[in-house]
């Protein structure tokens, strides 16, 4: 019973309404708000708000700047969210790539940086690359390492959420049960959590707008996995292992035994995967396009000379959607979302591959379905682990409250 | 705000507390119980239990039978559910059978009939073929048709809720756009509810005690069909036609066209669906196994034939396993449930067939999963029929309390 108290206790509603003031500053353009407009952001009664902003002024969150402005009758008191007290980093560990962001506490974006992984990198090396690639972004903002508040990974794999590490990461070298977590707390003294990259774009999405309460989210890049949100919760599965999109295999005879993997890859990823896309422009174009693309291990290329009317890039973009049709019309038949969100780095191509795909999905199915293109791009998994590390933040900051 | 009171107010308590005891009463094998067995029971407090009990005593649904049996101190009151007093049906229409179920208002099913559906069936041909079915099931329990109280219906394919009527059902040719509901509304007078097969058969999982909040249901018969339980919900989807497993395509080469069906049949199911086992059976097995397929289409003797070490027979259960688990990895790598419950007609070839399934999806598997046999057998569907239109019924019962 004293546990019921303390969960519904008097500090446990100021918590609850320091929060949502907090929220409302964060969500205004300039994070300044006057006391009346966060009585109407918030609902909340006016003594309600002002106790808030007491709380919040103490810890240091928030600061009066209504001095200069007065309306007639009384002061307006201009409250602001002092995003700049601190910075979180968000980190995406990808097969190719490691893109930092470091961001003040309204989610801002300050600094980014990106580092090619190297094909052969073990997990003590990563860890280092991630090392320098965070120094990096952090000194640009003009924030050292060991100041930032809260950092948060997504990666490739199955997350154990009790031990907080990679349990299952196929997709990277020495990467398994690497204590990648533990590594980065001991250098940087913060907390860092860590979370499978597909689900940090879902959470990416709906921090950035995405409202539909059943929606499909698909991360297409060199990986392919998908974050289903069921009644507006993310669905993780019973093992924290649902939506592995790119496991599925429509490629083996199916009286065959399926082949044992070597690249780590899925059998959909190396089909459709941004490897397998490479590696069939490099067969089927020729000429100039067919050497940058050699060159540079770039598909950026390919979509450049489809969108100039090359018949062989055409074709290819053409193969391309009818396969990942192919696989994205199992999980739909599967799952019946409202609407389908395809993010990641292959959304480059642009609306010229999705209605290849959205033409090639319709006879697929049984129910229609609504597909777009991510406008977060490739940023998607940082941008989502900015936001996880900003949640863990406001639950520490409001907590002490 | 009225609404707030009315679904808060104190008839709304007696009516939840009535539901509580008369489930309490049917939950017991012999439908009777003492007053402190209910408050026992239902964690009610002995008045309100009192309350309940003279409230279903006077709706008829509870008599009094303690007069025989007195305690020291007090006449023991033993109260006891009518269950004999109303009638309901379920009904399984498939594209092979339909089967009737007709059961007292305690769920125990008293008579149930079967009958096998022309492959030529038309919608109105298949609904006389209903009604008889009903009427003889109706008659060996002593009930006409008329005196039904509640019917629930069964069937293949997508059921638009707000109509009440099949939408889209491939598999019975006519059936499709059939106001099904209605004609057996107009002909019993009594309500008449559809739903999905699938998903009646889940609803019967769960009423004959299956508890895991996150399952996977698999209907394999003539059609293959999956219901989702999600955090103890179960799961239809957008458009309420999630789980089409069996429309999954794992045969039609990558970069071809798939064909159009003219069976009605999704891909997986003309793959592994029951006729498709009785096709490779006939084709593989020879002397009296063949024989004995080819004059009653009844894959049952496939089986036996594989328990009694037939070589030919052994394989056609190998190659289907093989197939079955490449499509069911599929679905079990997108959601990842913890449990998985097979069902439906094939279930008959008992752990001879799901041995060798389990050992197939094993290596198809990132998370681990417990694959196990129903014990409803073909019967799920009927029996979810039932459990619908006894909920029905308890939903007009107390609402008249």
């Amino acid at each position: 019973m004293s546990a019921g108290n303390a969960a519904t206790g008097p500090h446990v509603l100021r918590r609850i309404n320091a929060l949502a003031v907090l929220n409302a500053l964060r969500a205004v353009d300039d994070l300044i708000a006057t006391v009346s407009g966060l009585v109407q952001a918030t609902g909340l009664s006016r003594p309600a708000v002002t106790r808030a902003l007491t709380a919040l002024t103490e810890a240091g969150l928030v600061e009066f700047t209504g001095a200069t402005e007065h309306q007639v009758g009384r002061p307006a008191s201009r409250a602001r969210f002092r995003a700049e007290l601190g910075h979180v980093a968000g980190i995406d560990i990808g097969p190719h790539k490691v893109l930092v962001m470091v961001a003040d506490l309204s989610g801002k974006v300050l600094s980014q940086r990106q580092a090619a992984t190297p094909a052969d990198a073990t997990g003590e090396r990563l860890v280092r690359l991630l090392r320098t690639t965070l120094a990096k972004a952090a000194a640009e903002t003009g924030v050292a390492p060991a100041d930032l508040w809260s950092v948060a990974v997504g990666a490739p794999g199955i997350v154990d959420h009790a031990s907080g590490e990679i349990v299952l990461a196929p997709s990277i070298a020495g990467w398994s049960g690497l204590p990648v977590t533990a590594e980065l707390r001991g250098w940087l003294g913060c907390p860092v959590h860590i979370e499978n990259d597909v689900n940090l774009a879902v959470r990416a999405e709906r921090w950035r707008g995405e409202s539909s309460d059943n929606l499909l989210f698909v991360q297409w890049g060199e990986r392919i996995g998908t974050g289903m949100v069921i009644d507006d919760k993310p669905y993780g599965g019973a093992s924290a292992a649902a939506g592995e999109l790119g496991f599925i295999d429509l490629v083996t005879d199916l009286d065959a035994e399926p082949p044992a993997a070597t690249d780590g890859l899925g059998a959909f990823e190396r089909l459709v995967g941004a490897g397998a896309i490479l590696r069939l422009a490099i067969q089927r174009c020729s000429g100039d396009v067919r050497d940058r693309l050699e060159a540079t291990g770039d598909i950026a290329f390919l979509f450049d000379a489809a969108r100039e009317g090359d018949e062989a890039a055409l074709s290819v973009v053409d193969t391309i959607a009818a396969r990942f049709a192919r696989g994205l019309a199992v999980q739909l038949l599967l799952m019946d979302p409202q609407r389908v969100v395809v993010g990641g780095g292959v959304t480059r191509a642009g609306e010229l591959l999705f209605e290849a795909v959205r033409k090639r999905l319709r006879p697929l199915l049984l129910a229609p379905v609504e597909l777009r293109v991510s406008a977060l791009g490739a940023a998607g998994v940082a941008l989502g682990a900015v936001r996880m590390a900003l949640d863990h933040v406001e639950e520490r900051l409001t907590s002490s409250l």
